[in-house]
């Protein structure tokens, strides 16, 4: 039997494991940096935690896990006529977690007594989701996220935006953050007479990039948006000039709106706390067609594309209000930014970004030309190592041009190959793999040289 | 709706993800300095893949995932009436993982051309099993794998010796290795009169240490083998004395025995490389009564016991001869090694050897009488993270005494306590959590002593 994987998911080989791997601990690096700290939640969920979170759609996307046992004597001929989705929570209880923020809440109302509040924790694992796959679309993945929890202070707005410059700077990214509130997205709809549309208004300016105004206008037309409404939306599509431009010119059309004054006034204050921090602004924008399609943020919402390479955000995040309000526990409101690793692996492969990284793969193999030699290399093996020198013997006697190719494959930096005359003399050569060179020393001043 | 968690699984709040981690990275560091590299597999295989590899047994403890769609459908009354365990089959094609054995045999399989040989993975990941929830045991728990596999040269076995020295010498744990071999088991069976029985043989002196010598006999002549055989077998218990007097005694006892004399040379040869390597043998016991229940391993056979603390096995592994046969690939030998994680968790908690590590927990909160304090502190916290250190500001204008709690419930050692005077001097109090210590300093002394 030929195996193969479940569509949509991947092995990762050595060479992926140790660029993902940089990945992630730069980012935890800076969420430890600031203050976050991590936590785990288990794969499976009950269905009764995930059911319902992410609409109809996704409550199909689950992955669901059937009971053990004897599931199918509960099931009667009725039930199976009722069709698949009633048969589901007939003879499933649990389900694959399809994002982390749900598992959060959880967590945060199960452990609510013991938390340090603000609470802020972050979390990288991976999640499941049915949908169909496609290039770069995957149905296990891994989320990547930061979030402070119980507090509404907009300092923690400001030090999200800071941990994207650090990452991406840290990364050697070039990027660019846009940032809105949604709050202005809600005084925009009232500003130009369309109030209570703001949900309508969001989905289709989001897709403002990909489609162009004629049809986000069009779209909303369809939508029942008046041409009064629209005439006024287009000016404000017209918005341009600096972002304290921009803050002027918003201030002005928002005048009306208590709600749209209140989310220019957020983004201001973040803005001086940015200030405060001595943080500049040449890659921040305020845009103002920002909705990154959810009903879930309330305040801040952030959005990081990459420069120099073709290629979705590969970052994003805002505040919300209600993150436990499901599990019967009010009032606790938060802000998070999420990294998407898949595409930050890569933008950091496409422009060659991965640095050399060493400290995992083997530094060292010894080559050997028989039984002898090899015995002979086992006491430097552990010297090497006490030296904390990643260091291999190539196990089987074989071929030299063999273990060489082993050192090739495996991106080893250096071999010693040991013979009779290498033993006799005390004197090894350190060939460097990359270079060429060659050099004869003890071995003494191998570990000294790879230390 | 009060949420819980799935039975049998577990969340990892701060504390605990930062002692798992210590003893991760522990073990990580020790497998990459002998040369072995990371992968990670899906925890989604194809039924296909999973069924037939653990048993009857393991058949029913995978977690089946049930397929997308209209899986109803396609059951029929007659379907239904022939059980779960066929239904399952027609509406469930993939499972979890249930070790990281099979899907590692899949991926060198399904890699082999690319990989450099022997391959030497190592592999940290959950595993699911939907055995009954009881202390210690879960149905969602990480396994701790290192493998090298394309050789049979027992340097290896050395190795996995050195490396399990390596790893509970790095963590403070004092500990007892065990090492046998399969055939020497095989030889056993010949020997006392009862040649290819060494399945029953091995499965009932697994449990001596469990049910004591007279129970193991008991058994043993339930299962048919004759008085003589255990009479003779009674000798081979007693065998007992220095490691190379065991040898000695197994020696004349399984002169006999081809595959017996062979698992001694196997083991002698180890022995020999372990004191090439410099490896003293002092916590190393030749065990003939060892066998894991597993009629898996067909060479070394190890297992390491954790002392002063009460605990079933902390760790095991061995030799096994065809990891990918039944993906159709012959021939690929390996050797391997598990660490159990969460029992190495218990022993380092029950023995206190937890270090107090504060790589990842926050060093450093600023706290401030109010808003215009607040903003005082953001360029410090600035300078502080700029100088790698961990730290934090209470975002919320707050009681100085709520904002200690927070320091205190996080275990952050160091707090700056920022007022007007403060401001005005710039002569911070930075007071130690831990010893309650105060000292008056420029926050540029405060990086100082921190960093």
């Amino acid at each position: 039997m030929k195996p193969s994987l479940v569509k949509g998911t991947r092995d990762f080989g050595p060479d992926k494991m140790v660029r993902r791997n940089y990945i992630f601990d730069t980012i935890k690096a800076v969420f430890q940096k600031f203050g976050f700290q991590p936590i785990e939640t288990p794969a499976m969920e009950n269905l009764s935690t995930l059911m319902g979170k992410y609409g109809e759609e996704g409550d199909q996307l689950l992955f669901k896990i059937l009971n053990s046992g004897n599931f199918s004597e509960k099931i009667t001929q009725n039930e199976l006529d009722e069709g698949a989705k009633k048969l589901t929570l007939k003879i499933s209880e649990k389900g694959l977690k399809y994002d982390l923020t749900v598992p959060f809440a959880r967590f945060v109302v199960m452990n609510r007594n013991d938390l340090a509040m603000p609470f802020k924790r972050y979390q990288i694992q991976p999640v499941w989701r049915g949908d169909r796959p496609q290039r770069g679309r995957y149905r296990e993945f891994y989320q990547c996220d930061a979030d402070v929890v119980g507090t509404d202070s907009l300092v923690c707005e400001a030090e999200i935006v800071l941990m994207i410059h650090e990452v991406f700077k840290s990364l050697g990214i070039n990027f660019s953050l846009k940032i809105n509130n949604r709050k202005i997205l809600t005084g925009l709809s009232e500003a130009i007479g369309a109030a209570g549309q703001e949900g309508n208004l969001a989905v289709a300016i989001d897709k403002l990039d990909k489609i162009g105004k004629e049809k986000v206008l069009e779209e909303l037309a369809e939508k029942g948006f008046s041409t009064e409404s629209l005439a006024k939306l287009d000016l404000v599509f017209d918005i341009s000039g600096t972002n304290q431009a921009k803050f002027i010119k918003l201030g002005e059309l928002l005048q009306d709106s208590e709600t749209g004054k209140k989310g220019i006034e957020e983004l201001r204050a973040v803005w001086d706390l940015l200030q405060s921090f001595g943080q500049t602004e040449e890659n921040i924008e305020l845009d103002i067609t920002l909705a990154r399609g959810l009903s879930y943020y309330t305040g801040a919402i952030f959005e990081v594309k990459a420069l120099d390479v073709q290629m979705g955000s590969i970052s994003g995040g805002g505040r919300y209000d209600n993150l436990t309000g499901t599990f019967g526990v009010a009032g606790l409101s938060g802000v998070g930014i999420s990294f998407g690793v898949d595409r930050i692996y890569d933008v950091l492969e496409e422009l060659n970004l991965f640095p050399e990284n060493n400290s995992v793969t083997t530094k060292l193999l010894l080559c050997h030309f028989g039984e002898k030699e090899l015995n002979y290399t086992l006491p430097l093996l552990q010297k090497a190592r006490l030296a904390g020198i990643n260091t291999e013997v190539y196990p089987d006697v074989s071929k030299i041009k063999k273990q060489l190719d082993y050192a090739d494959k495996k991106k080893i930096s250096y071999v010693c190959i040991i013979g009779s005359e290498e033993m006799e003399t005390g004197k090894l050569t350190l060939k460097n793999m990359i270079t060429g060179e060659q050099e004869k020393l003890t071995f003494e001043e191998v570990i000294t040289k790879l230390r």
